[in-house]
Parts: structure tokens; C-alpha cells; sequence
């Protein structure tokens, strides 16, 4: 019986930690979901794409059934849809005994999030005026993924130190936060970010960083937080995806035409320079050489974050390999220096590295993208082009290239601080001892939250029947 | 060597089984592999839309290439695609020794079964009454692909417990019989099934259940029939592809434009309610409040079943939620209470759970849909709508939604008979001595027809040169 | 200490190999990202469709944006890059302790290697005149991953026994000879071939069994040479998603609309095909019937190979699943008898059986295509379709089917000559003792080149907390 005197009682608070969610998880599940039912009930409508109506409307307007927005658009969905589920679930697997809640958890913060997302971002974005509905299709569900990503990027960062309901509670204020602050930066400012360096990438590493700050564990045992080899080989599923769909998820949501086939352009580039020098710091950061499986698994994909914003600009394929180029060195050299740093002195743990795979990137991702759009020229992109890269319509019609780098900046700014600020009110909420977290010394262990099957060692070895059939054979 | 008086003899037969394949098998596959390049020959041309002329034709009438329903149908082809061989396939993988069985075997059945339903279907639904030829194209792709879905179904019932040769058996007949069921019920009695609820769940969850029910053993060793860490990790790689391409599941032959677009709405919404109910049930069915790994692995898919019939008609963005809601209780509820009951009481061993991932969502989707039909007003399709949506042409053009409602019930009869009848029927000719099925003692076992390499631990331990490394390093 | 003395020393060179990399594998990676950084920056550029201009264009000509050659090419791209990162890279993880090495160099050398492809392809194909400028687009993306394709094939040959190094030149070279031997083929003789029968599996599988062949290990240490349970799995992933996505692969870059509808269409049926006679010849070859995890993974995908130079061509159904069924016999065959003899008595060493997957069905895919194209006739394809599909157009407008045959079979030698010639050149200059390879009793290990995870064994089994949350729940 473990109690108070054990050695095993963490010294932050004064009675045992109980993780038994059995009340709480179930509550807040099902009171949720009961929520986003009647809330869709009252909200959420088809829009007009996905609407039965929209057929005879087309032949109407002898339009081809090819150019609803499914066709465009649907294939890069599914591709981010893999990005979120196997390639956030499957990458934060690496835990020797953590992957059962890396990819269930994963899943089930994804699942609610994406729900909440659908109504917070349609009152921001898609509330028809006519009927006061939100008018949902295909955009609207990569945008619902896009926003669950930030708090995917989030959950990396506490990673085997919360519990599900801890998780759940950090989704509902982080797509909350994700909504306004998109709203903030895409629309009041007219910032573009077609991929989310700024939205997604910065506002979520800063988030979960923030919130890993608050929930700091000074005892934390470390004996779980490393990998096996299997576990590894399972993240590296996780790492392919994501790298391999990356250039979907950049391309997503930009324009139809030249503008999703440049971004997945670019991202493609991007991308593979990441690569080759995330390889070349982690053989040299080794006495040996040798490469380390964490940088592999992280810092390639670097280039993808930090390509976001530009990668619907005329970027240049050059221009996407310098940017790869550098953030594949910038990343892995965090790995190796700033990650040990921010433990010790800055009080911030952070399992999976967010730090190095997301906040810094997407940091560089705005910066390019503020550059790249203040230099944006006539002569590059024709008068037309730059309408329609930068959106100069409407209030914005006579706006410069050099102002919408400044509002590229500006975006930046906002993201950086929703992430702070926000991380730091929702870590105030997450201390209140009534989450069912673990205690410092079993983190890291699915134990907690999971039903764990017998260990691999105590197969029977059934070789008798074997042996018959051999000789059956024979 | 194991003898007549081992105890380890089954008690239900006179003589030791014999589970070498080593002449059935191949002779099967060769067997019916020649039927069906003779078949092909015969019957199978390309049709209008992959044959060379289509381009010339296309530009007499100056229609876009990008209007092939290629371009419609592909993507979503390809992701029904990786449901059936990677999702099904290793969602069957969380067995601790049946892995190679779960994920081989499938890529068998599901090879040969495709082959045989584009010639059954072809002769249902394709046959070109000009010279009596099968017209194929990517619909009928996904059509064979959806027909052998039904027999992976079934699969999930019997593995472990029968031979390679039983589940060609077993598919071969499995596929003939869906072809018949699911002309009965689209053609004649006009039912509308997009996402097969009742033609594909329904039918091969109970082929497979009637199937196990023939095929009892009293005397099942269950020492294998579990999991262990790394294959619970394999099996979510199963369910995340499932759960995520379920959308393209059910949307794949709606009809173009929003029929598409509407489909995968309310799938990607009913997978994600369902998602929270099964873990909050799961949650609250363990003492500790901890979660069942089969549960996440298998119930949270049940709202893409019970969606299927109606995911094109307008059921809602709510009431795909409620949908979801309600399938992720009933399902997680059935592994609990009515799994063991079965077993136990009415003598159906369902190795997957079958029952509560397929067989009563399945049903569930065939009311949704009976009830979503009979509601269809002409003031939420419009006159156009209901035409295009319940197919009201030709011979059924002054149907009535209510009588279209009736109609989706008695599709629901067809598809339950088929599968029981057709599973008793089936379940007594593998019944017979000869298909090479394991014994009792050793089912769940893939030493009985695969090459098991050793064991992990035996891995030779190589330090010295890695010693020498470090040193020179050093 | 591992000296000179030691009876591990391998006898073929006087000092004990040093596979320290940590400087050359940086080097290596730094010198060839810039050099690909300055060299896109002098010639690459995006193409009309990704540039700004072409929604402006596209107006003038009130064409849709659907018909972005982005549309019909991008989904069968992501395909593809699956099939290059996960297919290749999981297919080889089978080796007990070599997944990192698989699946990490893997993602290495293609990573650099789609660089390097899009500039000498671009040189080749794609250069504009009016600039000298390459115009890369989703169909230069695709080639690229093809080019990297020969190579990776090429990597199975000499897996677990060249350092990351080695690789690195070996892409240089593989994605250089490719270009020239391509354009050669493409261009010059006015072959076609869709898939790369020829061009890819064809040049690369003799490409890397002749390096294998110049780096024949006579010591070589066999004791990590084969599987554990796990690494099976692993591997049948990349199996599986080679296996679906292969019909994207074939049909990637044939001719908008029926082209790719029939490509898709051909090589499904193929690979159905192959599964069933891989199994047969799998059982029959084993005194028990069972089956061999090696044939499964490996000989299931013959049929893609062999189909791919005449996928597009009218090949029928029924020619699709003739190809197919020889391939999977062959293939299988080839695993059974041919393997064991080439290293024996060629004193070629092929780790993954690539004579078997790729070399052999290459060839026979570039004689089917022959024998097609040979036997094309009007009646069939009519005048129209016969210039579509054979391209006979330009300086080509008067050939004739059987001419078309003739130089097909011309393109299937030079293909061989250039996969020959080619390794024997690089194995040369991999033979210099310079590049950090293993020595022969270290091959097939990850610990050379990477930071391995302490064993799964070690897991501290955290037992007393467990027991006290079930108190608590009791």
C-alpha cells in the first residue's frame, strides 16, 4: 500500500495523487458531446456545396459537377486527416510505455477538438447572415483539423505527464484561444498563413510549452521518458506521414490552381533539404557519428513547419531549400542544446521537443513569410498575381506588399502571445489537484490510464504440436 | 509427439487434425486463379471511360478530361483501397501470436475475392447487353472492393480458428452471395445503400457470426487469444486507417458533386462523437476508471457503420453526431455484456467482436436510413432533390419517401437473412474434415501455417566491436 | 579491444575497418544541400501551372481551375511519395536489428536523391529554351520520386552492409545514370513506359545487384540476417502500401483521362493475381504447406513490376491477370531456388531479393510491353487512340505498331546495359576503403551508425502503484 510516509509521495502536495478518472473522464465525455449535439443542432448546416440543392443549381449554370469544392479540395483533406490521427498519434509513440496514450489520447483530443473547432471558427468565419447558420464543407473540416493540430502540437509538450481529462480540458481552451487568435491575425490584420506557421505551429508550441511550465514537476522520474527499439521504429511511422503529407497540408486551403500546386511545391523542397542537415548535426553532435533516432524523427520535418506561411508565395524552389536548409540545423541543434537548457534553467519540460520541431520553426516560418511577402514585386507577380496571392481586395485593395510584411509580423506577434498567455491561464486551471494527473514517479507509464496486456516474455512456447506437424510433413 | 491419447486431443473428432495445407492450398489458389483469367477472357472488357476511344469521344463533344469519372471517383478508390488491406488487416493484428495470420491471410482473400466480384457484380450490374460483356471502370473497383469488405468482415469472427483454405472457401461463397443479396436489395427492392450499412455490415457481420456459430468449439484454448503491447500498437495502425478513410468509404459511389461532399461530412462527423462515448463507457466499465484497448480499437469505428445507409441523404450535421453518440455506447456496451453472453449462451465464439462493430451499427444504419428515407420532405430536398438523392426514376419515378422508407427496411430482412442463412449454409460445408483447420489447443497460432522466425530475446548481443567504436571515437 | 589478431578481422583488407562517419557523412550532406541550393537557384523555376500567372491565363481563356494539371496528378504524387518513404522504408525494416537503417537511410538518400532527380531530369526534359531555365511542376515531382525509385531498389541489394556514406554515392551516380539512361530511352528510342518496367525496376535492380556484386563479402556474418516477429510486421507495412498504391505508381504519369483510368485498372488486377499464385508456390515449397513471410512480403508485388511498361497500353483484363499469375510464380521461385544460387555461385549477395521482385519482373514487364505494342492493331485501338497512346507523333508519325515493338525491346537492353554497366563503375569507387562500411562480421546492425535504445527487457516493472490505485478502486 502506497502512502503518505512511502518515499514514492511527491513533495508538491500533501495527499496522494488519485488517478482514477473513473467519474471524471466519463462527465466530461459524454456532457461534451452532448453539448456539441445540441449546439449543432442549433448552428451548423450544410453549405451550399455540400447541399442537396446544389446540383440543379449547377446545371443551371451548365457548371460541371467536377468543380465542387470536394474535388479540389477533398484528397489534400484526407492527406492532413492522416497527418493529425497516424502522423501526430504514431510520432508521439517513441515512449518505451507510453503508446497506448499517445495514439488513444491523441485520438480522443483530436475527435472532441475537431467538433468544437467546426462551431468555434464557423461564428468567427462561416456564420451565414441570412439564417444565422454556420455553412460547414470541406474547407471547414481541414480548418477543424488545422485547428486540432495546435493542440496536438500542444499535447506533445506534456506528453506522459496528464491525465485524459487534463487533455481534454487544455483542448477546449486551446481551440477556443486557436479560433480567436486566428480570427485576430487572418482577418483584423489580413495576415496570410496558408500552412499555419504562425496560427498553428507558433500559437500551439508556446501553448503546451507555457502550460508544461506551469504543471513543472521537479521530481519527475525520468526512468520511462526514453524509447525502445521497437517504440522507435513505431514513431518513425508517425514521422513518415506527417513528412510525406506535409506538402497537402501547406497546400490545403490555398487557392485553387497555381497557388495549392506552388505550396505543395514548395513544401516537397523544403522538406527533403531538412533531411539531409538534421542528418548531418546529428552525426556530428556524436563522438561516433552516429545518428540519433529523436532528431530523425523530429527535425526532418522542420523545413515543412517553417515553410507554412511562404508556401503559397513565389517563394522559388531555391528559396524553399534555404529554408529547409536552416531549419533542419536549427532544430537538431535544439535537440542536443536547448532542450537540456530549457529543463534545468527555464523550468520547462518538454517530452516530445516541441520547442524544436514547432515554436522555432514556426517563429522562422512568420519571419520568411513577412520577408518573402514584403518583398513580393510586380514584376514577380503581376499585378493580378499579387491580388490574389496577398488578397488585396475589399478594404485592402490599396494595400503595399511592404505593409502586408509588416502585417506578417504583426500576426506573429499576436500568435506568440495568445500562446503565452494563453498556456499560462490554462496551466492555472490544469493545477487544480482534481484532474487525476500522475505523481512525479510514474509518468510516462500507460499503467494509469490503461488496461496493459501481459508482457511479450510470457508467450507459452506450444512446440509439442510443432514438432507433429514436422513429422506429419516428414 | 502428440497421440490419439494426448490430452491435449480434441474431444469433438476421432482422429488428430491435420492442419498441413501443403496440397489444398496451393491447389486452390492455382485452381482458381485459372477460373478466373478463362472468366475474364470471356466476360471482362474495359468500359467506356478506361477504353482508348474515350479521349477521341471526349473531344467530339469537347468535354474537359478532368470529367472521367476517374478524376470523381480515384482518390477515394485509393483510400477504400488501404481500408481493406491495411485497415482491416491490421486492425485483426492484436493478437499476440496471429499477426502474420491476421494480415496475410487478409491479403489473400481479399486478392482472390476482388477478382471474383468484379465477375459477380459484372453480371448483375454490368453487363452490356450489346455483346454480353462486363464493362469495368474505377466504380467497379470500388464496388468489388466494398463486395469483399463483407468477407473481411467475416474474417474477423472466425480468426484464428480456421484454415487458409476454409476462408477462400468461405469468400468464395461469401462474394457470391453478397452479389445476390445486393441486387436484390438496390435493384429490385430499390433500397438506397451508400455506404452499405445493411449490404456490406449487416450481411457479412452475421455470414461470419452464423458461420462461427457452425464452426463452435467447446474445447477453445485461450491462452492466445489475447494481446500483447506492440500488437495493441499494430491494431490501432488498423483502426486509425479505417477510422480515417471512412469518409471516403461512405462517399465513394454517392453520386458526383454534393452527394460526395455530404457523405463525407457526416461520416467525418458520427466517427467523431463516437469516439468520446466509447471512451466514456470504457472508462466507466473498469474499476480503476482505466481504458480497454479493444474497445478504442474496435468501437470507435462503430459510427461509420451505422452512418453508411444514410451518410448521403441529409440527415444533418446534428444527427450524424447522434448517430455516432449513440453506436460509441452500444457497441463499447456489446464488448462488455453481450461478447461473453454469446459465448457463453448461444455458442458463437466472435474472436473480434464482430458483433458489436458490425452487426448492430450495421442494423442501426439500416433504421437511420429507413427512418431518414420515410422523413425526406419536399421542403429539405426540393422536388429535384428527392429525385436525385432517392434515385426516383424510371419505373420507381412516383415513389414516395415514405414508401421509399418501407423499402429501406425490408433491404435491412434481405441483408439479415442472407447472412444468417447464408452463413449456416456455408459454415456446414467447412464443417467437413478436410479444409486442414487447427485443433482446438492450437487455434490463434501462426506456427500451423507460417515459418515463425525466433524469438526476439535470442538476438545475439554484439558489444565488443561496438566497444571499439566508442574507443576510437574516444 | 577489437585488434588485427582478432579472429573477427576480415581478411580482405589490412587494417580494421573504421565505420566512424562523423565526418564524412556531414560532409557529404552539407557540400551536396548546397550545391543542390546554388544549383536550383541558376536553373529551377516553377512551370506555368504553379506560377502566379496562370489564374490570370486560365481567365483569359475562361478555362476552369479544375483543370490544373495539379488535379489530375497530385493524389496519384501522394500515392507515390507513400509508396517511395513508407513502401520502400518498411519493406526493408524485416532485418531484426537493422529498421533504423532501413528506414532512416531510406528516407536519407531519397530526400537527396528527388533533388538531384529534378535537376538532371530537368536538364533532360524539361529545360525552357527561351531561358534555359527548368519549369518544374506535380508531374517533374513525380518523376523525381520514380528516378529516387531505381534507386532505393538498388539499396535492397546492399542492405545492412554499405555505410550511409556509400549510399549517398550510390544515389549520386544511380539518379545521374537514370537521367541519361532514361532520356535515352524515352526520347531517343521512342519507348514507352509508363510504370518503368524498364526504367526503373529494370535498370535499378541490376544497378544495385552489380554493386553487390563488386562488394561480394565472402565472411559475411548471417547471424542478423533475418527477422523476428515484430520486424515482420513492420515490414508487411511496407508490403501493404506498396501493394495499393501500386496502381498509382503505374499510373502516375500516363495521358489525362483513359490512360490513367486503364493503367489504374491493369495493375490491380495484376497484383490480385500475383497474391495467389505467390501463396501457392509459398506452400508448396515447404514440407508442412506453410507459408514463407519473406515470399508473402516480397513476391505479392511482381505483378506491379511486370505491368508496368503496358499499363496503358489495351493489355485486357484478362492480360492484366495472365501477367500477374506467371510473375508471382517466378518471383516466388526465384526466392526459393535463384537467391541461395546467385551467392554461391555468382557471388552476388541480395539482401532483399530484389533479382526477385524487381530484376525479373522488370524484364518481364519490358517484354510484355513489347509484345503489346507489337501486337496493336486499329481494329482495337483505332487511328486516333493508336496516336495517343504510342505517341505517334512529331518525327514518329509514321511508325508502326511492330516498329513500336521493336524499339521497346531496344529500350528494355539499353536499361540493362546502363543497370550493369553502371554498378560495376560505382561499386568500384565503392570499393575504396574511404566510405565507413562495416566490416563483414557487423553487417545487418543498427549499432554501427546509430544511437541504439537500451532492450525492451529492461523496463522496470512499477508494480506497488498499480496495486494501490486498485485499492483505492476497491
Amino acid at each position: 500500500m502506497w502512502t503518505l510516509n512511502s518515499p514514492l509521495t511527491p513533495q508538491c502536495c500533501d495527499q496522494p495523487k488519485n488517478t482514477n478518472v473513473r467519474i471524471s473522464l466519463p462527465a466530461v465525455c459524454f456532457v461534451w458531446q452532448l453539448a456539441m449535439i445540441i449546439l449543432f443542432g442549433f448552428f451548423i448546416r450544410y453549405n451550399a456545396e455540400s447541399d442537396v440543392h446544389w446540383k440543379q443549381e449547377n446545371k443551371n449554370i451548365s457548371r460541371s459537377d467536377i468543380e465542387n469544392d470536394f474535388y479540389f479540395r477533398y484528397p489534400s483533406f484526407q492527406d492532413v486527416h492522416v497527418m493529425i490521427f497516424v502522423g501526430f498519434g504514431f510520432l508521439m509513440t517513441f515512449l518505451k510505455r507510453y503508446s497506448f496514450g499517445a495514439v488513444g489520447f491523441n485520438l480522443l483530443i483530436a475527435a472532441f477538438g475537431l467538433q468544437w473547432a467546426l462551431l468555434m471558427q464557423g461564428w468567427f468565419h462561416s456564420l451565414d447572415p441570412m439564417d444565422g447558420k454556420i455553412k460547414i464543407g470541406v474547407e471547414s473540416m481541414i480548418n477543424a483539423d488545422f485547428c486540432v493540430a495546435s493542440c496536438l502540437i500542444a499535447y506533445g509538450a506534456v506528453l506522459g505527464k496528464v491525465s485524459p481529462v487534463q487533455l481534454m480540458v487544455m483542448t477546449l481552451f486551446g481551440v477556443t484561444l486557436y479560433a480567436v487568435e486566428e480570427y485576430i491575425i487572418l482577418n483584423l490584420i489580413h495576415a496570410r498563413d496558408a500552412g499555419g506557421s504562425m496560427v498553428i505551429h507558433t500559437f500551439g508550441a508556446y501553448y503546451g510549452l507555457s502550460i508544461s511550465w506551469m504543471l513543472y514537476r521537479p521530481n519527475l522520474d525520468k526512468r520511462l521518458n526514453g524509447s525502445v527499439y521497437h517504440s522507435d521504429v513505431f514513431a518513425m511511422i508517425g514521422t513518415l506521414f506527417l513528412w510525406m503529407f506535409w506538402p497537402s497540408f501547406n497546400s490545403a486551403i490555398s487557392y485553387h490552381g497555381d497557388g495549392q500546386h506552388r505550396a505543395a511545391i514548395n513544401t516537397y523542397l523544403s522538406l527533403a533539404a531538412t533531411v539531409l542537415t538534421t542528418v548531418a548535426i546529428s552525426s556530428l553532435s556524436q563522438k561516433a557519428g552516429k545518428l540519433d533516432m529523436v532528431h530523425i524523427q523530429n527535425s526532418t520535418l522542420a523545413g515543412g513547419v517553417a515553410v507554412g506561411t511562404a508556401a503559397e508565395f513565389m517563394l522559388m524552389p531555391y528559396g524553399s531549400l534555404i529554408v529547409g536548409f536552416c531549419c533542419g540545423i536549427i532544430s537538431t541543434l535544439g535537440y542536443i542544446y536547448l532542450t537540456p537548457f530549457m529543463e534545468k534553467y527555464l523550468k520547462i519540460q518538454d517530452t516530445c521537443g516541441i520547442h524544436n520541431l514547432h515554436a522555432m520553426p514556426g517563429v522562422i516560418g512568420g519571419i520568411v513569410g513577412a520577408i518573402t511577402a514584403a518583398a513580393a514585386s510586380e514584376g514577380v507577380y503581376g499585378k493580378e498575381g499579387l491580388k490574389t496571392v496577398f488578397d488585396f481586395t475589399g478594404k485592402w485593395e490599396n494595400m503595399l506588399p511592404t505593409q502586408q510584411g509588416g502585417h506578417q509580423a504583426a500576426g506573429l506577434c499576436v500568435a506568440l502571445c495568445f500562446g503565452i498567455g494563453g498556456g499560462i491561464l490554462v496551466g492555472c486551471v490544469l493545477r487544480l489537484p482534481i484532474w487525476g494527473d500522475a505523481p512525479d514517479d510514474h509518468c510516462f507509464d500507460d499503467e494509469l490510464y490503461w488496461e496493459v496486456p501481459e508482457d511479450e516474455e510470457s508467450i507459452p512456447p506450444i512446440l509439442e504440436y510443432d514438432n507433429h506437424i514436422r513429422n506429419q510433413a516428414g
